[in-house]
């Protein structure tokens, strides 16, 4: 039995990407929006894009999702993530949650920033306390790749958290949205996973290309 | 005629093998050390070991090197940054400075630490003040694979800094080393740089391998 996963914010490009590629491995998901309306709209609608055989997909407000969920991802701007938390922080006790945003500060949105806490992922971390196991993952990834489930990926996903299982879980549903993900440590290391993707959108700019990522070098690759 | 580079700090594996690769590309270096014996010595070994035809490599102390000059590599453990550039500040004026080390806090040097000012790259622009363009980059190759000589590459080099001018001499340099650069934006984003080191040592231990590095993907690469 798949745990089912809440992807908090997932009417938004890099959630609902993340949505479809857990539910198509199997993964029930249900995503969260401010508006129970909204979040049924948008689950019927990439429920058609879903080969079948896929898990359900279904749509809720952000605190039923986070609910009836085993993890719960957060996908949302950066300047709703404080507020978010509040909604669904009780929900979250003793899950794991999996933050995707990064903390940019428009409109020098390819310079590296980073808020007092360090990173959104530590924030969290600290405003939902210790009963909740954050991670970090998803963040150099660009919306569009995650949208198009033909993608052949180049880019892996660095996750970090300090609690090691959680960490471990993570991977696991990194290798089941079909991306190759590499472990990168403790929490502390979140804001270079946050900052790396201002360095991103900066060279998306200065190359003139959509969707620039980064790779691992020099460690095993399965498959 | 090539701009000759001094080396500060190059008697040490990383600088070293910057110095190898630059003399081989025809760029005359001086190598600086604390003590003008050790790197008369030193490059007198290193020497030994470049192919007919590459460019003169001389050791001078720290302040001579980098008077000598025409671009100032700073290649020195952090703890030394700051006494280093008193002894060379005013060599460095009206040159580009290009700082290779990562600020690291041991024992714990798997996990991300900034110094105060962002990044020592940061702390190092403070300290020269704005008749200095400093650069940063290097941070995330192993200094074995830059002594190799024979290495093929497979991570990138990447460059920040606030004046365009001085990272394209800086990319022109880590081409002329042998590897891929990509202009990684403003000396704002140093911090990812340096911080990214902390995670490839970290994964190097994880995965146990030695010299993991990162690779810029969904860009035009060059030959």
């Amino acid at each position: 039995m798949k745990p089912t996963i809440a992807v908090i914010g997932g009417t938004g490009a890099e959630g609902s990407g993340l949505a479809l590629r857990w539910a198509r491995a199997g993964y029930p998901v249900v995503i969260g929006s401010r508006s129970a309306e909204k979040a049924a709209t948008v689950s019927a609608s990439l429920g058609e894009r879903l080969p079948p055989g896929s898990a359900p997909l279904t749509g809720a407000t952000n605190a039923e999702a986070a609910q009836a969920a085993d993890v719960v991802v957060l996908s949302v701007p950066y300047s709703a993530q404080e507020a978010t938390l509040q909604q669904i922080g009780d929900a979250c006790q003793g899950k794991i949650l999996i933050t995707v945003g990064v903390p940019l500060k428009p409109p020098r949105v390819s310079v590296v920033w980073h808020p007092p806490a360090g990173s959104a992922a530590q924030e969290a971390q600290a405003q939902l306390g210790e009963g909740v196991r954050v991670v970090a993952a998803f963040q150099n990834i660009a919306a569009d790749h995650l949208q198009d489930l033909s993608w052949e990926p180049d880019c892996d996903v660095l996750v970090v958290g300090d609690d090691k299982a959680a960490r471990q879980q993570a991977l696991e549903l990194v290798r089941a949205a079909g991306l190759f993900g590499v472990d990168a440590g403790p929490l502390a290391n979140a804001g270079v996973v946050e900052g790396l993707t201002a360095l991103l959108i900066g060279i998306n700019i200065r190359y003139k290309v959509k969707g620039s990522g980064i790779r691992i070098t020099g460690i095993p690759r399965e498959g």
